[in-house]
C-alpha cells in the first residue's frame, strides 16, 4: 500500500491527503435541510448530512488527490450513524481508488491492539469466515504505551500489505508538554522518532520507504528536520497545514531530496474551503467546485516550494 | 458520576470493576451456535453473540459490582455491527444501574477531542436538538499530546458530571519503553501523573476524590506507590489483576489509607472464568454462574488484604 501511495503521489505531483473530517458547522444549509426533511433532526440526520456532503467533495476531488483521511472522531460524535457514515465514506473512496488512511489514533495492550488491528485492518474470524471491519489502508496510532500497543498493527499490517503512521510530535499547541521533555538532553519526540524507524525498518516497500510511517506536525518545522534524520525510511504525515497555521515553506523539512517522504493533510481549508473570502464566488451551493479548487492551490503551493 | 462510584463502591465493599471484553474465543459454543444460526457467520452474528454473552454475564454479577467496563476495541474489531453490541450493552448496564467506563483510550487534537467528548459523555448538537451518542459515564484518555487533547473531555464531563481515567502507567509489558525514561532523573510517567493531579484538581466531588481519574496497572506496583502520592485526589483505575498477573498484594500500593482511591478491573478472570480449572465445574453452559463466583472470589481476595 505505500508503493501505491507514493506512485500515486509521483502521478499527481500531489504529496496531499485530503482531511474528511466533517462536523456539522462546515456542512451547507441546504445538504442539512434536505438530510433533517427526511431523517429528521436525529444522529441519522446528521450521518445522512456529512456523507452526502463527503460524497460531493470526493467526487469533486478525487482524480486530484492520492489519499483521504477520515478522522473517526467526527463521525464517532454521531454515535452509531455516524460510524455507519464512515463506513460508507471508506467504502465510496475505495471505489474511487483512493488510498484511505483512518485517522483513529488508537493504541492498547496487545490483546486489545490486535481486536483494534482486526477492525481496522482487518480481518476478524467469524466462525470459519474472515470479514472486514471498517477496512482501512493505513490507520494512526498512539505510541504511549510502547512496542506491544503498536506490533500487533505491523502484524496485521504486514500480512494485508497495509500500513500505519505513528504519532511522533504532533502539530497541536500543547503536544511539546510530555513529547519535548528532555531525556539526557534529548526531547521524547526523538526516541519515538528512533523507535519508529526499528519498527518499519525491515517492512519497505519497493518503493524504498516503510510501511510503517509517522505523523509530524507542519507546525514544527524544527523539529522536523530532526525527525526526518531519525526517520529517514518512514513516510510522514504532516498535518497543521492551513488551518492550523502552517505554511508551504514550514513543510520543507518533512521532505527528502527527492520531494518525497511526506503526505500533507489539508481537512477545513478543503472541504470548508467555501467558507473562507478566497474561495466565497462559489457560494454554498456550489462548496464542491470550492474545495476542488482549493485542493489545485494546496497543490501548486506544495509544488512551488518542492 | 464520582460520588455514584464511591458510593457504590463501600456501600457494596467492592472496589471492582468487570471488564467486557468479549472476544469470541470466550464466547461458549452453544451461545455462538444460536447467534450463527439465526444471523449466519457474519459480523451481525458475531455481534448477536458477544451481546448475548455480555448481558447473561451482566445479569449474573450486576448486583455486586459498582461498575463495568467494556473495551470498545472488542466490538470495533467487528466493524459496525460490534459497535451496535457495544451500544447495546452500555444501555443495558445503564438500565442496572451500573456505572459505565468506556474503555476508549481516545486522545487527539482540541476540535477533534472534543468531538470525541461529544461521542462519549455528549451530547452533540443536531439542529436545535441535543443527543447523546454512546453516553458512557467515564472514559478512559491517552495523555500523550498533552492538555489540549485532554480539556475538551473534562470540559465536557464537568458539563454532564462524568469524568475521565487518564494512562499513567500502564500495565502491558512494553509500558516502560516511554513511560519510564528518566526526565531530570525521574521517569515520564510521574510526570504525566502530576499533570493529572493539576488537571482535576478544582474538579473534585463530595466524596473528596476528582472526577479525573489515572489508570496504573496493577503489574507496577513500585510505581505505584509513587503515583498515588502523586495525585491524592485522583481515583485510580487499575488493571492487571488477574489474567495480567498482578496479585491482592499487588494493588494495595494505589488504595490510600481508608481502603479507597482504587478500583480493580478484571476481564478475562471474570468474563471467561468457566474456563479456568477453579471454575470448570460450571460448565460452559453455565459460565454466568461462574462469573459470578469469581466476582464474589474477587470480592473477598481485595478484601483480605485492605
Amino acid at each position: 500500500m505505500i508503493d501505491k501511495l507514493v506512485g500515486k503521489i509521483k502521478k499527481l505531483n500531489a504529496p496531499i491527503v485530503v482531511g474528511l473530517d466533517p462536523n456539522l458547522a462546515f456542512v451547507p444549509e441546504h445538504i442539512q435541510k434536505k438530510a433533517f426533511d427526511e431523517y429528521g433532526e436525529t444522529l441519522e440526520g446528521a450521518a445522512e448530512a456529512i456523507w452526502q456532503f463527503n460524497k460531493a467533495i470526493v467526487d469533486a476531488v478525487y482524480d486530484l488527490i492520492p489519499a483521504v483521511k477520515p478522522q473517526i472522531a467526527m463521525y464517532e460524535q454521531f454515535g452509531l450513524p455516524g460510524l455507519e457514515a464512515f463506513h460508507r465514506t471508506v467504502e465510496y473512496c475505495r471505489q474511487k481508488d483512493l488510498v484511505i488512511i483512518g485517522d483513529i489514533k488508537r493504541g492498547d495492550i496487545g490483546s486489545t491492539s490486535e481486536a483494534y488491528a482486526r477492525g481496522h485492518l482487518g480481518p476478524v474470524k467469524v466462525g470459519s469466515r474472515s470479514l472486514y471491519g471498517f477496512n482501512e489502508d493505513f490507520v494512526t496510532l498512539n505510541p504511549y504505551m510502547g512496542s506491544d500497543s503498536i506490533n500487533p498493527f505491523i502484524n496485521t499490517a504486514k500480512k494485508e500489505k497495509k500500513g500505519a503512521f505513528i504519532l511522533v510530535k504532533t502539530s497541536n499547541p500543547s503536544s511539546g508538554e510530555f513529547q519535548d521533555r528532555l531525556i539526557d538532553g534529548r526531547p521524547l519526540f526523538e526516541y519515538v522518532a528512533e523507535k519508529v524507524n526499528e519498527w518499519g525498518s525491515d517492512y519497505v516497500g519497493e518503493c524504498g520507504y516503510s510501511y510503517v510511517g509517522a505523523v509530524v506536525g507542519a507546525t514544527y518545522p524544527e523539529q522536523a528536520r530532526i525527525t526526518r534524520k531519525l526517520m529517514p525510511k518512514a513516510y510522514i504525515l504532516v498535518p497543521g497545514y492551513g488551518a492550523q497555521g502552517a505554511t508551504a515553506k514550514d513543510l520543507l523539512p518533512n521532505f527528502d531530496e527527492n520531494g518525497l517522504g511526506a503526505i500533507v493533510n489539508s481537512s477545513r481549508g478543503i472541504i470548508a474551503a467555501y467558507k473562507q473570502e478566497k474561495y466565497a464566488k462559489f457560494g454554498a451551493e456550489h462548496f464542491a467546485d470550492a474545495s476542488r479548487a482549493a485542493v489545485i492551490d494546496m497543490q501548486k503551493d506544495i509544488a512551488s516550494v518542492l
